[in-house]
């Protein structure tokens, strides 16, 4: 029996797939700054068109441009691979199935919407996009993107990552891009912070403020923005990898997964594994589908579902999701990609419908999880994926006191090899967990009184 | 036409090759202290017997054990891949495989032989294995090797590495291993060489005495030492990589290769791509195979053929093979496992008969090379695997000069993502070439006078 199942170049999907056709009742539209319901124009300063008609179709499938799939071929179709070893040792009837999206060349799922984000761009005429990134996995992602295509790039990196990690800042200088400390001096954002506090160590939503400021401000027309989850766009590019893990079952003859799983941050991995497989549990498949968040960042499982901004500075459309508050301040736990406020509106629309169940989990349990992966399995993963490990682990374990044969698919979004340094911590044991207290929530979600009020919808059959 | 041709795990290699079965002429004996040729059971304090018998094996196949294979299909068969991307940029009429060794867990090919040798030590039952480690390569294949085994592991890494670099460190940490600043206080030869200079940043024959010393001083006789490279049964081990090489070649319709590349330190990686093709070369095939080595450190390029020691502190028995002098210091070149004073004496055997060629390349060039390959190909590589990068690009653009459709096999080594620095320092114009001075070479290898005279041997076929 194979343990990697590898799809051939021929058979690679051809379409994504947009769950937004499928959904049960409808999403609730973004808000501009009057409270009344953005049109596709007010997002052109900042998106090429071709996107934004994504970001806001219903049609369920969307080709992919052949000259996409050239790009991808470089290292997709992705394996789907079963973790043999683990499942040996945790003496587990469960067959532990997982995606592996840390063969990109940046490392993680990330490229897959990074491409697509770029080439749209250039279709379009645009020479030039802005970014910002925290530790550097979207960052670099783009950063290869823009390579590929020709396409310039500019990342406005979190200063204090800049400063102490910057290894993903080679990489992104390897790939050409110019990547700079935020707050800088070179939009009016980050003059002004700078000004009122010359030694911030910066914040994603200071950097996402730059990186807009320097899209829009670009009176050539020829720069646009570009954002690595979250939006509906992002989450149909990332469709690719649960058609291709369809497609992988399939050939092991496994008709489908009983449970899938894959951790959430801004959401983009979890939902390009899941969302095809939402798609069947909506026609009627029996499947357990779980998005697993730190417990210091507790999103889906404890935030209130309302409209709020996108980032800190309050510039985006108001959207309606699951959200912490745009003031969120996370704790620093390692799992850099779990630390946004929100959630992909679509990731949680599932949510509300019950399609999706979400679970939290501590970041300690999380690094046994990745050791006990490293020492099985052999390979180490990136924290943010160690949430899923130990998700996966917890089914395969629940499987085996039910004595139940499942099959478990999770997704492996990336290698951990940039991330060392909280390995590290935990094995010396300097790493503690976070429960995120309820008066810090309650403060932190107040200001979302003082926005328009989001209903969520369901139709309440799951 | 798909760009990675993967081979099944059913139709991984069941043996591995020994060229030392199929040399024109004679190898030249390790000799012992005394001058005389050593027999196996001088190296039995230092090594396992079923090791040590692999050693001066000369059958032509040695069954690689079901249990080896089983650790081996975490990453094995590794893909060849087409590098289709890079020759549309050369305007190449040349077809450019490599075989991609990078997808190991540690990264790099050095597990193909750790796995086998912490295999055979458990077998013969050893319980912990000690070696050295200079940027930490090698060190973090034995340690997840052990790992997997269940053997201990300890790893005496270059003071100066283990300062600077701690990533591979914490990679070794992640799978158990203990690894410690050479010199350390463990051992007499570290506590000799503390005494004299407290400060000293250590060095990997330094660490070689420390390792070899932990290993016989054992006086329960459970601990032996490993190493990585150099010895006939690693380069045994590595053979796997051109034995799926031309199962995956014949699946694409190519009946061999015209060229075949590999960087050279030690030659394990070189050794495991092209012995399979050496021996087809023996039978009359016409391929041209190339060892490829910084200039900085031209082991088989410039430096005479000798009996030397393998370590600086003259431990070892002397090996006949090309050799710049076991006192001979290389300048800090970011390539760190190409810094080795000698060769293994199976690839020596075959650059004396004609059958392997060898040439030195400068690193910045080196670097260009692997920019380039990062911004076609996407990947980053290692600085060791660049300079077969390098090579591999000459002979395309001499493919196409002459207008001749060959196909070009090279030996992508390893990743480069520990390695980032080394690409910062390039890109910031730090980087500058160096070519071992004449008197340099004379000063480093007149050690070797008053060593026994190898004459080399050959039927001066080719």
């Amino acid at each position: 029996m194979e343990q990697k199942i590898f799809l051939k170049e021929s058979d690679i999907p051809k379409q994504w797939y947009n769950l937004a056709a499928d959904l049960p009742s409808p999403m609730l539209p973004p808000l501009g700054p009057d409270g009344k319901p953005i049109g596709p124009e007010m997002l052109a300063p900042v998106f090429p068109m071709n996107l934004i008609e994504q970001e806001v179709s219903t049609q369920r499938w969307i080709d992919i441009p052949e000259e996409i799939l050239d790009i991808l071929y470089r290292w997709r179709p992705a394996p789907l691979r079963r973790a043999v070893n683990l499942e040996k040792y945790l003496k587990t009837p469960a067959k532990i199935y997982y995606k592996d999206e840390s063969t990109s060349p940046p490392g993680s799922h990330k490229p897959n919407t990074a491409v697509p984000q770029a080439w749209y761009n250039k279709q379009f005429g645009i020479k030039r996009l802005t970014t910002e990134t925290g530790a550097g996995q979207w960052g670099s992602a783009l950063a290869f993107a823009c390579k590929l295509l020709g396409l310039e790039c500019k990342v406005f990196m979190v200063r204090i990552s800049f400063d102490q990690k910057p290894f993903r800042k080679f990489m992104m200088q390897v790939w050409g891009a110019n990547c700079v400390a935020s707050p800088s001096n070179e939009t009016n954002a980050g003059r002004k912070i700078l000004a009122e506090s010359p030694d911030t160590p910066g914040s994603l939503g200071m950097a996402i403020s730059e990186a807009v400021e320097a899209a829009v401000s670009d009176k050539s027309g020829k720069t646009r923005y570009s954002l690595g989850s979250v939006l509906n766009h992002v989450m149909l590019h990332q469709t690719i990898i649960g058609l291709e893990a369809k497609k992988q079952l399939a050939m092991v003859g496994i008709k489908k997964p009983d449970v899938v799983i894959g951790c959430a941050g801004g959401g983009s991995n979890f939902a390009g594994l899941s969302f095809p497989f939402v798609a069947d549990k909506i026609n009627g498949a029996n499947i357990k589908i779980v998005a697993v968040e730190p417990t210091a960042c507790p999103t889906l499982t404890r935030a209130p579902f309302a409209y709020d901004f996108g980032d800190t500075a309050c510039t985006t459309p108001l959207l309606a999701m699951y959200t912490l508050g745009h003031a969120f301040v996370p704790q620093p736990i390692h799992a850099g990609g779990l630390r946004y406020h929100g959630m992909a509106p679509l990731v949680c629309q599932g949510v509300v419908e019950g399609l999706i169940e979400a679970k939290s989990l501590n970041q300690t349990k999380c690094y046994e999880s990745a050791l006990l992966w490293a020492h099985t399995e052999g390979f180490i993963c990136a924290p943010e994926t160690s949430h899923a490990v130990a998700a996966a682990i917890d089914e395969a374990v629940k499987a085996r006191e039910e004595g139940k044969e499942k099959t478990i698919l999770f997704n492996y979004s990336g290698h951990g090899l940039m991330d060392l340094v909280g390995y590290n911590k935990f094995i010396e044991g300097q790493l503690s967990d976070y429960e995120l207290p309820q008066e810090e929530l309650e403060k932190f979600t107040s200001c979302l009184r003082d926005l328009p009020q989001a209903k969520p919808q369901k139709t309440g059959k799951w």
